[in-house]
């Protein structure tokens, strides 16, 4: 169970995407997600993160339960965000994500979150996750299946 | 309510602080902090990076409540956290905290959390917060009670 | 800021209703909601019951911000859950709620949760939650607005 | 996978015990367990009694755990909370467990939540909680070990 990156080399580079898709999600700002400042509390972005990232996996027709079928897992190895606006509750805000670097045994995702209705950016930041082996821990090459599926989303291919 | 960071600029930079103190909060890895993984969330990291904050503020003599009795707050501008090594649940884990930058009218925190057991580093980051104005939403300037209490564990001092 | 419900009455009740209406929200369970034994926390499925009640009252057109600008919140008095199968990551939820009481200054809501692909029935429970006075913190009848359009999910009228 | 109470019985019951003791732990509320309405969300009161709970097992020298490497685990079978006053960020609160029933199969905990320094009520609930077999779901007869940890506790024995 010794996980997390230490192993992971980032050698192989891909060309520039010029054309990347981008993959929106739209949701409501739940009341949980806020504090006593009344706007949403900054660790919530993470979450929303990987609920975008979810439901990115989930419209390429699978989800995390093909790496742990696989027994593999995601971990997560950085995480940044940064805030330019408070969201509130009951905001409509729409997540953006595309892949902005896919490495031998990683990848990056850019997160873009707006208001949809004044079409504000709200908060905007990044997720690297590593395919790791759940036994061993070691990072492990990205399987071809999702790669492919990755691909038309990376602006770096 | 417009509020973070678009009208704050960083002037005021301080000579070098050759032996700032560092915080300590020791803390136990809670059932709730897992996931399916069977390891902490990522993003509850940044939950721990706050609470090791509030206690900070508390060893202090003080806690967010000051800022909101002057009708300011702490929004956070940006946060990031690199994830070294794995936490499980019942793991007795160790915040450090440090001051990296006093500015005038924001702070960055530095975070190390380790397991205090084997003195592992599971994950380092920071989180960057800005003395604002509740009403108008604009940076102002620390407050000169705070900036006093900050002054010992700012290696930048 | 003395609030919850001690002062409230329970008073009006009202003849049985006897085709009163479910209102039904499907989601999918997130990873960050599953804890170290590979199911959903406890605890969150009290805030799938609120993430139900939010749908719900945007489906009737409005949201908690009606109250919060009337001076108004709505504190919960009691919540209870029944669980009665594990969920899983990714599994598609269905919340169905019905208005199961309805008094002067209260309203509980019954909640189920079924795996909607399996149609079996993943837990059960209630919240009560009271009209209350934000400033006072006393309770205070339940607007008419609310009321009306309470009616026709409660089994009570 | 088929886990959750559906096969436990409620058997052996015991005599009353006069004298059980009571297990308290003071905590802080935390900045995120707060929400827009700046009191403690509602559903953060079950995170509470599990953490109350995990420290408990702590005092008498061990963890959930003990369960996990034993093939078992605790599922929850029902909780239910009632709220009396709310708690804001910073109030030091503290919990107090008992053993409100010991059954064959199953172990119900009492807790009370009392703001430390004003000695008020805040909150009061039960959790009702199964020893099962990981792996076949089924409930399975408390272990002895446990069972002689909980006995000074139970009000029931």
């Amino acid at each position: 169970m010794d996980i997390h990156l230490t192993h992971y080399t980032f050698t192989k580079r891909f060309s520039e995407n010029l054309t990347p898709k981008t993959f929106k999600f739209p949701f409501r700002v739940a009341w949980v997600d806020t504090d006593a400042a009344q706007v949403v509390h900054f660790s919530n972005y993470f979450k929303f993160f990987e609920k975008i990232e979810e439901e990115f996996y989930r419209h390429l027709g699978f989800n995390f339960n093909y790496f742990v079928e696989r027994g593999m897992w995601l971990p997560r190895v950085e995480a940044f965000c940064q805030y330019k606006k408070p969201a509130k509750f009951n905001d409509l805000l729409e997540g953006e994500l595309i892949v902005e670097e896919l490495r031998e045994k990683s990848v990056k995702y850019h997160f873009k979150i707006f208001n949809k209705e004044t079409a504000t950016l709200i908060a905007e930041g990044y997720v690297v996750a590593v395919t790791a082996d759940k036994n061993t821990g070691r990072a492990v090459q990205i399987p071809k299946y999702f790669l492919e599926k990755l691909k038309p989303y990376c602006k770096c291919l």
